[in-house]
């Protein structure tokens, strides 16, 4: 199939284009390089070493013969995506083009304005592109677990059955997200759910649980295909980061009480789930949320899991409480149901001790590549302006 | 008390403005006239004949000796906004500042893009002005019945207890709005639930129905006080562009079946219903939802009472279905709780033959001033490419 991969430089977004190129789809990767440019401006990197999208392109092709289109093309450029549809006229799309930090949400003002603006203008202008050059595509697009927030009732997967006064429906679940970020997210699958039922268009949104590791089949083949890893305080997942300082032999640094319950994803999961939703498409005017997750933990429990499997290699490893700069329960009821892609075929990649290992493995070899002043956060949910790094020295804007 | 009323030169923020100033607050208005550039552009305009906001507002001077500050600033200039908040230090921000009409926002992707940008960044910038400079500040935003669309349960007024597989939480009501215009709102709704808990705002959502009538006692003093009416496609409400249609002797216009049923709300109660949301304000960190009608028809209910009220003031009036350019149930179940206003002291002006003949007559008097070529919906929800006006001669962009 021809896929259009929409933020096709980014952590999981690359992978997903080698996963699916590998697969024998034509893909093409559009991206505007958002992701690199916070780094570059912050005096952030990823951990492992990434090379430009030109040469990772030019890279794949040597090694597998293989071509991936390359488009840096920004998603808010109504007039430049629409070529790219004219040129490609993609069957899917897979939308992982959007600003993912919560934490960079909240910085500021311009932070939150930059975030929803960026994730709703990029959004509807591929709703608008897939409705008039390419209607029969199938939008596969990611959202977030975080969409739900932490409701006292089992969150299920985008619907749910309310009986209520006697009478009952099937309604969008309620939606508490946490951050400017998340919300853009809710805002993004309102708008979704709309254009499907309004102008027949098929989409599966895929609320997508914290993801963890670096390595995928295909990104491992070569030094030039990895991916990044992000371990700093504005775009590094929990455990990702737990892994750098536990290497580091600095304290892992758990926000808050540490009860703060999250569905996980392994990444080779993720690349196996978006396949699957588009190997199993939705009818016409079919929207679909699939929960993209394959376990649960609280934070403090995934904390001590790479504390004892960093132990057992031979670190110093130790857990430590520190204030929680977000605001969120601490405490909570938390069940999430993830059967859909389990019955299209998902055989999880759970995190085990030794998939642990190995990601400290990875850690280690490039150790000497971190920038330990960029893990403690300086972004705080309660006030409305923050540094971005711990020198405060201007930084993103 | 010190209020801020933004959008302050439109249909209902004209008159709530009056309103509050005449019951001894001190009053400023906020607007970019957004609203007026489109009837400009397009050719279309106000049934009343309405002065410009300098003239209204020294008007208002020499009828009352009360002052009403005016600020020509978009709401997406923060800075400018921000100059607002410092000279003026509101304690209550009314905040009617959106695009508000369903057919603008699915004229095409421009119209959408502009309608969600334009309310989630004015509303963001509101939000951050609040939380920086006026922390105690009473936000009353206006929101719209539409936010729920047409559920097959009960609506009830902004959250609703859930109780699924044995567990109980009362969760925000599930939202399935019908238009580019009407996910706006959803998406302000959820992004100020968002900072009332993360930084202890307190904020009222209105989510108010159709309004119809064009006097209260207050615009009716002087004809340079009056606030606009609407009857066009793009900007016209069914009561309003009914009564017409009655008194132009054309057809009164049902979209499709006519059993669309929604809630309505009398301009006066409008007026009422905000000053009441004022009066008794939420504690910190609350946000409450109230739905502001105060009963509810389908649209053939309303149709066939204008017509019944106009034949008895000898008009040639009769209801004519037309195919509804709309995506929506024609057909569906409609009961929405509105009990909260009430309990705070609401005294509803009820839509009777009285009420409707009176508008009738308003618009017989001006009869005059209608183009009757604004009226038939050139806006079909399902292209995404529409013109504006019958005459298609380029007009808003």
């Amino acid at each position: 199939m021809r896929i259009l991969v929409l933020g096709g430089d980014g952590y999981l977004g690359w992978p997903q284009a080698l996963y699916l190129s590998r697969r024998d789809h034509e893909v093409r990767i559009v991206d505007n390089l958002m992701r690199r440019a916070f780094d570059l401006r912050n005096g952030f990197d990823s951990l492992l070493p990434i090379e430009s999208p030109h040469r990772r392109v030019a890279r794949w092709r040597e090694v597998t013969g293989r071509d991936i289109g390359l488009d840096l093309v920004d998603l808010a450029d109504h007039e430049a995506l629409s070529s790219v549809f004219a040129a490609f006229a993609p069957e899917v799309v897979v939308h992982f083009g959007e600003q993912r930090s919560a934490p960079f949400s909240m910085i500021d003002r311009e932070h939150a304005v930059l975030t929803q603006v960026n994730n709703l203008v990029g959004t509807l202008n591929v709703l608008y592109c897939i409705a008039n050059q390419a209607p029969e595509c199938h939008l596969v697009k990611l959202g977030t677990m975080g969409e739900y927030g932490t409701p006292n009732i089992d969150i299920e997967e985008g619907f749910i059955e309310i009986t209520h006064k006697g009478r009952t429906d099937i309604l969008p679940f309620p939606k508490q997200p946490g951050s400017f970020y998340h919300l853009s997210k809710v805002h993004d699958s309102h708008n979704i759910m709309f254009c499907c039922r309004t102008w027949g268009l098929r989409a599966t949104d895929l609320n997508q649980g914290i993801v963890y590791g670096a390595v995928t089949a295909e990104s491992a083949a070569d030094p030039a295909l990895h991916t990044r890893l992000d371990y700093d305080q504005v775009y590094g997942t929990a455990l990702n980061r737990f892994c750098v300082q536990a290497v580091l032999g600095v304290p892992i640094t758990v926000y808050g009480r540490g009860g703060q319950t999250r569905g996980y994803i392994n990444i080779r999961d993720t690349m196996r789930c978006v396949e699957l939703a588009i190997l199993n498409p939705p009818g016409p005017g079919e929207y679909r949320v699939f929960n993209q997750i394959t376990e649960q933990f609280t934070l403090l429990e995934v904390a001590t899991r790479v504390a004892k499997a960093a132990q057992g290699a031979g670190f110093h490893a130790r857990v430590e409480h520190t204030a929680n700069p977000r605001v969120e329960a601490e405490q909570h009821y938390y069940h999430a149901a993830h059967t859909r892609l389990d019955d299209l075929g998902l055989a999880p990649h759970l995190l085990s001790k030794d998939r642990i290992r190995s990601l400290l493995d990875l850690v280690a070899k490039h150790i000497d590549r971190v920038d330990a002043t960029t893990l403690s956060p300086t972004v705080d949910w309660r006030r409305t302006r923050n540094p971005v790094s711990q020198q405060a020295k201007g930084g993103d804007r």
